[in-house]
């Protein structure tokens, strides 16, 4: 995809989501001592309905040139998000438990998936992108065919480098980059 | 809410239910080793985008007559529900986790609660109504006011009673009894 043309379009994104506090743009000390020009609670955005839609939208605009079978997401941030686009575009939804405690192999999964099925999941946010590794494993070891994650914003912490060595293509909808 | 019109709006609903597999009609021994004549697999429901659309205008239909400020869905089956009401009805969502490890008071619930705003919450299907009664404290705990729960299915098997003893009115879509 063409990052121009992304971070254009995505413009009315940003502001949506500055507007509804899920991105706040000023001088932060991270709970991690580390500082910081923008702050992001991005479940502000993924409980407020206008602003879900509009993610919705966006990822189901993305995942319709793509030939996909299933939309994934990772709980629990990224279930209203895999939910919007559900229904946005019509794609069943697999859920992704992020804890294997008491839940056998199988289990992980929720929803319907076929052998060789095409999977693109949905995170809210990413920064190792660590839990997105482990559901994209998930989905392998189901025998899923995942090559791409949307994600609603990348601090670009190594999410991309990350999944790029497991073979995934990390399409963030608005990058830290484009923040500030 | 007059029974008989309930059930005879869902018949619909039923059917959904039951085209894609979420209700199964027949003889069954559950794993407990009880006989049953149906089974519910709700998640093949809330990951089915067509039948999720129709269980979110259902519920959004009955939650316009109250006067609600949020809805709540309980991790994780009542989160895709709570989710495609949030969007239907355009009111704004509160995620309550169901387990407190590792989060503080305060942190059990994601989504902005003011105090003595409405919620009405939302679960995929009940039982003995054990995890809702939990959320429902959750909500109260944070000053939150809840009295209606509405649920996808009730199996009837307490959950109603339960409720009832914390002066929470459940309002199924579908009960067991519709079933069979």
């Amino acid at each position: 995809m063409n990052d121009k043309k992304r971070e254009s379009n995505n413009k009315d994104l940003i502001a949506a989501l500055r507007n509804c506090g899920a991105i706040q743009i000023g001088d932060f000390t991270l709970s991690s001592g580390k500082k910081s020009n923008y702050y992001i609670d991005i479940k502000k955005a993924s409980t407020e309905p206008s602003t879900l839609k509009l993610i919705g939208k966006k990822a189901a605009e993305l995942i319709k040139s793509m030939k996909v079978d299933s939309v994934g997401g990772v709980e629990l941030g990224g279930v209203p998000i895999a939910t919007a686009v559900s229904l946005e575009s019509g794609l069943p939804m697999i859920l992704i438990r992020k804890t294997s405690k008491g839940y056998g192999t199988g289990e992980m999964l929720i929803g319907q998936l076929g052998k060789g099925n095409k999977v693109v999941m949905l995170e809210d946010v990413t920064t190792s992108g660590g839990s997105v590794k482990n559901a994209v494993s998930n989905i392998r070891d189901e025998g899923g065919n995942i090559d791409t994650v949307i994600t609603v914003v990348d601090r670009e912490e190594g999410a991309k480098e990350n999944l790029k060595s497991i073979g995934i293509e990390l399409v963030p909808l608005i990058k830290a980059s484009d923040l500030v």
